[in-house]
């Protein structure tokens, strides 16, 4: 019975098997709560139909509230999560299970007694219902080896990004703020100037007046904005290389055409994978 | 006779001879057409000019209308529309076919009893006079065969960015809703400063001013520019191969320029060419 | 003597020789121009300093006009302009040529009779006298062997783009019109928007303000920034690719490192150099 | 003694020894003057916690200048700075060096007698105590080496986009310099549109208003940002292939992961590894 129910929630490989059927009724589930979350937002519609949203509400708990209780109750048929008690507890804080957590979490909350104005804010946790769905989205898979084989250059282009971004503020703080101090008024407001300019989205909301401001904006944006680049280049990167070995079948040179011999599947092995990252 | 129209509408190989003429007229005519749709849109030159662009109006309708149902009535001498009056109804539904339709169409609906209101806003339809062109233009051709050889990528990359501009968006609604209520009034409203942000156009009509939503939008710009240039990427490395492989005659080894022997043309073989993406 | 003159003025290939000391003679004034275009930009010190600008701008008149007539006089020297006088016709209408007249030209029209008002608008020629540089900067005749060899590719993505801005802005101008008939007046002005949101700039003096508007400008922006970094893309790849056939001496095959006997000299190979264009 | 003190001080290369924990306590004191940096630049918290704000200056200032004062002493023990003492100054003028000066100077003015209205501007300095950390920052190490293996690209990149920016501006403050007379007041001024464009920033406080400055801003947008993301370009494929060569160990060959025979580390040869540069 309990591996029953663990086969029926963990994701279908065959098409058309009653665990299938539960993955796609969960998916189309989780898909109408984001339309709700959405369609909520709008104040002519959530005036009109609240009755209908408050009624999908409940029901959506109800079935949030059994898949997570039976998830927990089942993670131990997992092997990576065997131990009796300890298992479920360990599964209980993977992020996965974390958002089937809070994606109910805020409906039970006044039952214990919590404040009515912390809880309008918890309505943001409905986003988690939205998160639900990487369980079942192979595209979020593939970012999450992405950012597992590309890690080294992640972190370093992280730390001259972040590097770049606090010196960069903190000149533009010294020279804007006496020209603009309700503006450059403090390093962390400046930052926000920085991460607009250097992402080169640029809003125009803060921007530098003075001469010496503006000298040194040009140069952080010419400079800059190629330190920026560096994660997206990565990931593009990384995801076309992903893509690329998942697709590749053939033995072929992929430079020169001819066959390869006596060589294992390209795709399986990272080693080589990474090395034909020409970018 | 038939088949005589056929050939001459059908784009031409060899300069010169009398379908390339035909060709050349069209190709004219719709340029023009999109000159005078361009022009039309200018008030003094509206004004002074009326009368010449009604009666270039009426020519071009004539030609189109002609060319459409000649198109329709020879659809059938294509192989691939050969069955007699389903192949030219198959034929008519495909897109090529449907600009030509809705190039003319907006001209004869009054006939039908249409709202002039309703007309008005018609006249939009004239720009599938400038779509025509999509038959004439080998380098619209070129996307299509890059849309169709990266599809994997290009489907993986929109629902990322899909799914990323929905979770970014209710984020940053909960967050500043609140504080700008007439900005991110809805999910579907704070999508537009997503898409604006995403895309770092960044025009600056929309913009967070909490200091959580200053931090969440830095961070979304930071993380999301990546995601949202994976498409571009995708598609300039697609045409880039695609060119290359036109350009691409010789026999050498890109890698290592020696002469591959025994090795079918490169270009006519797309799991090859595709093997050469090294972006 | 004309042979002499001649090769004093063309670029001289060994530093140090007297052709060498014209050619840093002719920069170094052509620099200074250039910094005093810039510098009599800016009120306080034209106001100041005229009487110095106007001498500096007769001696450079002069040393220009006289450059310019050397040029022409012994263009026939160089082989490409053989025939006597139609080979020095020839030479005054490259493109070089040209904008050594172009820098010298304004000044001498009063002579003739030219209007006043026009004149004040003739300063702007004197932006000539910094693209007189482009003789000698070898980084620009760079960009011109990368526009000669990605030709192709630069049509077609310049086709592209036309189609895509034409399109975007006739769909654009037609939607928001109505709402904003001040700012989506005409289809060139709505062109303007059109710029400046492909290329991802975004000012933020135009953008559309209606629902159906807004959805349009976010797929256009999606769609279009890719097609839009077509350009830039194949320009870094083409600028990257002639740098590296610059430096690259080496006869080791760039993928396995092992050294390619019998094969002459990459570098000088178009065609294989063309091979390697991995972007 | 001398020698343990230089020892001590120089990055150390294994964890958990004495001159690993002296490092582990420089780089905390730099972190935690770059907060206390930022901290300071916010109004309240600047008010509340003035005393300890003062009190770890104070502190902060002591050790830098016994760090600074026994780099300068120990200098000459390492190999490139032997020669008594010229090799202590030569080692005072490394960037580095001055970095350590730059972030105590401040504070020993005033014993010196300058004026308190410079010594306020002063404070600038303070951000030299953030770049102290570049010793320790083996990320910054890795841009060095990309800047100085890409050097010819970069140089010729940065002459391109300066001549680029100059010629833009020039044209631009001529065609908008009438229209709007306060934002495109001179060249210089006129930079600031061009740098904020060609990044493709936007901001949106200077844009051209007449038809003819629109004209040629487009033009200017769409060619001149393929030139302005060369430098960013030509830095994230030099950096990729930094981090690829470090990480690299295996001796296959990237294209068809066949075992390269005889041939030393790829890592170790600049010329092999600068020939792998596919971008």
């Amino acid at each position: 019975m309990k591996r029953r129910v663990y086969k029926l929630l963990s994701v279908s490989k065959t098409t058309g098997d009653l665990s299938w059927y539960v993955d796609a009724f969960l998916v189309t589930l989780i898909l109408l709560n984001v339309a709700a979350v959405i369609l909520v937002s709008m104040e002519p519609i959530r005036v009109k139909f609240r009755m209908y949203f408050l009624l999908f509400e409940y029901f959506s708990i109800v079935v949030f509230t059994i898949e997570y209780l039976l998830r927990i109750w089942t993670a131990n048929l997992n092997p990576r999560y065997q131990r009796p008690i300890i298992g479920n507890i360990n599964y209980a804080l993977t992020p996965l299970a974390i958002f089937d957590l809070l994606a109910v979490l805020p409906f039970f909350l006044p039952f214990f007694g919590m404040d009515l104005r912390l809880l309008r804010f918890l309505r943001v946790f409905r986003i988690f219902r939205l998160l639900k769905i990487t369980r079942y989205l192979a595209a979020l898979d593939l970012i999450n080896r992405v950012i597992v084989k590309k890690k080294e250059e992640f972190v370093v282009s992280f730390i001259l990004t972040g590097f770049l971004l606090i010196v960069a503020s903190t000149f533009m703080y010294y020279v804007e703020n006496n020209a603009q101090p309700d503006k450059f008024s403090s390093i962390p407001e400046t930052m926000w100037w920085g991460v607009i300019t250097l992402t080169s989205v640029g809003y125009g909301d803060v921007y530098p007046i003075t001469p010496l401001g503006r000298l040194l904006g040009g140069i952080i944006a010419i400079i800059g904005i190629g330190l920026f680049a560096l994660p997206a280049g990565i990931f593009a990167a990384g995801f076309s290389n992903e893509i690329a070995q998942v697709k590749q079948n053939s033995r072929t040179c992929p430079s020169c055409g001819q066959a390869i011999e006596k060589n294992s599947d390209q795709g399986s092995k990272p080693g080589i994978g990474r090395g034909t990252n020409y970018e």
